[in-house]
C-alpha cells in the first residue's frame, strides 16, 4: 500500500504491485512549463517558443514539446509507481495531441505484466487532457523496488526565467 | 542543405532528407540541469536529487532523469534535424545507461527510412557519452516539413533556481 503524502514520499516494491493496479497524477502546463523545458532541453522550436510563428501552424498556437508530456509519465513512475529504487528501462511515446497552455494533463499507468526474474514490470501510461483525449501514450517497462522507501519528499526549487 | 549558424534556425524538407544522412548536438549535463528538470516536470525521484540517497544506490550518485536524455533527441529533432515544421509521432527509449552531472552528451540521429505518403521518416537515435557509451537509444517517428524553414534562432532564457 502507499501511503504517500504532499510531505512523504513513498514506493511500492515488486511485491507490492499487482497486474492491473494502477495510479495518476495530474499537472497543468504553464506558459513559463514551455518556456523552462525549452531551456533545460535546449529544444527552440518555434512551435514551442513563437506565438507569431505558431499562429500559423496545424496546431494553431503554441504547444508543449511531446518530451513534457513524457516527463509527467517519468514523474509519476518515480515518485510514486513504483517510485523510489525504480530503475527505468524503456518507454515507448507516441504523440497523438497537441498540448496547449493551461490544459491540464492526467498521467494513468496501469500494470500491465510482472516478471519476477529482474522484477521486470511492464505499464501501459496514458496522459489525457481535460476533455479525455490522450495526447501521449506508450508502454514503460520498469525494474520494480526490491525495498521499501518512504522518507521525506524533496521540495523542487522553484524556476525564475530571465530573458537572454 | 542545412545552412544554420549560432543565430539562424533552418529546417531540411523531407525531400532534403537521405536515407543515411545524420546530424547530431551535444550538451553538457550541469547539477542545475537536473534540478531545473525536476520542477518542470515533478520528478522529484531522490536519485535525481539527493546525494545522500543516491550514494547508495545502483549508479553511486546522483544521476539526470533518463528523460532528459530524451529531451536532447527532442532538441536535435526540433531545431534542426529535421528542425521547424517537424511533427513528432513516436519515440521509442531503451535506458541503458546513467548519466552524472558533468557527463557530455552527443545524441546522433541518423535517417532510416522515408515513405512519401504523409511524409513520414523514421530516424535511429543514439545519445552517446564522452566515453563512447551509449546511455539511450531507440527509433523516432517524424512527419517531416514540407516547406524550408529559415529564421532567426530563438534565444531561450535562463533559468534560475530559488529553494522552494
Amino acid at each position: 500500500m502507499n501511503t504517500a503524502t504532499a510531505d512523504m514520499q513513498e514506493n511500492l516494491t515488486y511485491d507490492e504491485l499487482s497486474v492491473g493496479q494502477s495510479a495518476q497524477l495530474e499537472r497543468t502546463l504553464g506558459a513559463d512549463d514551455i518556456r523552462a523545458f525549452a531551456a533545460v532541453s535546449g529544444d527552440t522550436n518555434p512551435a514551442h517558443l513563437d506565438p507569431e510563428y505558431a499562429a500559423d501552424t496545424l496546431f494553431h498556437g503554441v504547444v508543449a514539446h511531446g518530451m513534457w508530456g513524457a516527463a509527467l509519465i517519468s514523474a509519476l513512475l518515480g515518485t510514486k509507481f513504483p517510485g523510489p529504487g525504480t530503475i527505468y528501462l524503456e518507454q515507448h511515446l507516441q504523440f497523438t495531441k497537441p498540448v496547449h497552455i493551461g490544459d491540464t494533463l492526467t498521467v494513468i499507468a496501469t500494470v500491465l505484466t510482472k516478471e519476477k526474474s529482474h522484477r521486470r514490470v511492464v505499464l501501459d501510461c496514458q496522459v489525457c487532457n481535460q476533455n479525455g483525449a490522450v495526447v501521449v501514450h506508450g508502454n514503460a517497462v520498469v525494474m520494480a523496488p526490491a525495498t521499501k522507501v518512504r522518507r521525506p519528499a524533496i521540495a523542487v526549487p522553484t524556476i525564475h526565467l530571465v530573458d537572454g
